[in-house]
């Protein structure tokens, strides 16, 4: 991950980590995905995270480049074992949107 | 395909790619179709991938060129032989927006 990030000024970003049920939801900072892993499980307070995926539509942020491209204070959910991600209760589909 | 894109600036853009049945969708970076398909069948698993199509309506994204067109995070399904795009189950058509 490293060497892939070199050359590249890398900067904490503020993020928005919540848990699978919406219950609790954290703003962390972090530079790379394992630091956000890392400081995910502290701030948590989880065993074992299993995926990060984005809040709104479940994808699945697996590597460091998909990572950096991220905005700031994206809204990321945290898995355990075993869990899953769920739409919004209230949300209507991207297709509903409403202006 | 490395001729045929020469000359063009290539960097690598975030897409999502989801599976046939849209419960697992994966963040992944790619410069070019062949680079993203080589990633696909990493990220999600797959043997044998026979098509990529765009979620949104099921276009077959089959050239390189046509590929460079896609904005960044388009979402992507990834289809393995035998499989069909279907639309959203809860998505009504485009002629039904409500703005």
């Amino acid at each position: 991950t490293q060497q892939l990030l070199s050359g590249r000024a890398l900067r904490p970003k503020p993020f928005r980590v919540t848990n699978a049920d919406r219950g609790v939801k954290k703003g962390i900072m972090a530079e790379t995905l394992e630091d956000l892993m890392n400081k995910v499980s502290f701030s948590l307070t989880l065993e074992c995270v299993s995926a990060l995926v984005l809040d709104e539509d479940g994808t699945g942020v697996d590597t460091e480049e998909f990572f950096q491209t991220l905005p700031e204070n994206t809204v990321l959910m945290v898995l355990e074992k075993g869990q899953k991600w769920t739409p919004h209760p209230n949300s209507p589909s991207r297709y509903q949107h409403i202006e």
